[in-house]
């Protein structure tokens, strides 16, 4: 099978090296905007060869994945739909669904046809894999990063079932745990267990950062704030596309943070031990319960 | 050297096991106001024996370890004093400074000389090792926790140098490389760079496990919710007490973020890509340029 790969990432490497390593995927063609990236990827053997244009890398494609960060996926979308074949699947790896599922259908609404396309919603499926590292780009792409990871589909209503079975089969083949999932119920949740917790380290690494001191108090990091700061070093474009596209769910979720803040802001101020208490012992509580679950990935 | 150990949890028995190896110490005796701590503490040989009371573990001591959460300092503080020797070192652990140094100051000002004590502010080394496990409890404990890790004293006016001395010599034979600061200059920093963090790591994991669907979200924590819930595994006695003894430090630092995070809400309302990715590239930036400095504790 033949790969066209736009955007050669760390997600979008990792799943190439992946698929060619399960013997999926026999060929890899890629696309990226940013050359340097596209020279890595062929440097390190996950791409066969770079194309010019997103034109040129799908037009022989039995399988194009985009792997470009959520904001670019409507524009990624009107060129693969001028140009994909027939009886190609296009899917995604994108942190949102919604948004990316609605880029597919303003590629389709936007008279693509015209040119004599035959891209349809019908071999589109929406996915994302639930893994990532540290430090984004190609040259930290692993074949074994979905290894025992969750992979969520989220069908709609036009997606086909053949189309859905081949895009699990691929990523079951790369050791993935697949699920299937409501597109809207996926924003939701993810914007709770991933959206928010970046957004909320990036604006603590960016706050000391902007302090006068701020380089001093780096130097004194403690275990908690490199925590932080690593969840912090994934690619700012990328997250800042994924609360972009998802901001009414992450919104909702960053109102009802701030509202607990608020809380323990005037906790803390009157020096009130027990309301402290009650909030830190129900998360030690969860993280007791939930450690099985949070450990087994 | 004989060493009391008053506190036989994680950093405590940590201590004890390190100077112990490094044979700056030669027999630990222990109390523990949980009497579990105290047998696992025993059952490890962190300590040789278990003291039924403050008083009579330290009675005998050359060197008196105070590693309890620092909202109990002030209690332990009067029984220390009320029984150690004239010839004995003290010194503590505690996650801040300026409250520790209150405690031992009201000790000494409680009226214990009435009782014929020797306890002098001279001998008294406020200290704080920068490290931990994400795990409490002496079961974790590691005579090789604090290598290379900082161990910040906190001197007062009233601190004889040879104690300083002593202390210093003591952590430097448990591999930490030690600095001297101010204290209230500790609290402001560590605030920031520790106590924050841990508060908005707790408050993340509460409100999303107090959610309805709560236990459904935990199923799906990717990498970045994983490490919040790592941050939140933290004794939440130990952490509500440095809330509230760093409360004025701490409540400026909160109230600083979440200014931050009302700007972001805005932004993400209103799909503001601009103003988030300024935000999220400053904390890559600064991700970037600190890193060696992080990766290398």
């Amino acid at each position: 099978m033949k790969l066209a790969l736009i955007g050669t990432g760390l997600i979008g490497g990792s799943a190439a090296a992946a698929w060619r390593k399960s013997g999926a995927v026999s060929h890899v063609i890629g696309f990226d905007i940013d050359a340097d990236s596209g020279r890595a990827a062929e440097r390190l053997g996950i791409v066969d060869v770079m194309a010019p244009s997103i034109g040129a890398a799908v037009t022989d494609a039995d399988l194009v994945l985009l792997a470009v960060p959520v904001g670019a996926m409507r524009a990624v979308f009107n060129d693969v739909a001028a140009h994909v074949a027939a009886h190609a699947i296009i899917t995604d790896v994108g942190s949102t669904k919604v948004s990316v599922i609605e880029a597919a259908q303003s590629a389709l609404a936007g008279g693509t046809s015209s040119s004599g396309s035959s891209f349809s919603l019908r071999r589109f499926v929406p996915a994302h894999p639930i893994a990532g590292r540290e430090l984004p780009g190609v040259q930290h792409a692993d074949a074994n990063l979905f290894r025992n990871r969750l992979l969520i589909t989220t069908p709609t209503g036009d997606t086909h079932a053949d189309a859905m079975g081949q895009v699990e089969m691929l990523w079951r083949s790369a050791g993935a745990r697949v699920m299937r999932m409501d597109a809207r119920e996926h924003d939701r949740v993810f914007a709770a267990v991933s959206h928010l917790p970046h957004l909320l380290a990036f604006a603590l690494v960016a706050s000391i950062a902007s302090d006068a001191d701020g380089e001093r108090k780096f130097g004194f990091a403690g275990a908690g704030f490199r925590d932080f700061t690593r969840i912090a070093a994934g690619s700012a474009a990328m997250w800042r596309d994924v609360c972009v596209a998802n901001r009414t769910a992450l919104g909702d979720e960053l109102r009802r943070y701030r509202a607990a803040l608020d809380e323990l802001q005037s906790a803390v101020d009157r020096g009130d031990a027990d309301t402290i208490e009650h909030n830190f012992e129900l998360a030690s509580r969860a993280r007791r319960r939930f450690a099985p679950m949070l450990d087994a990935e």
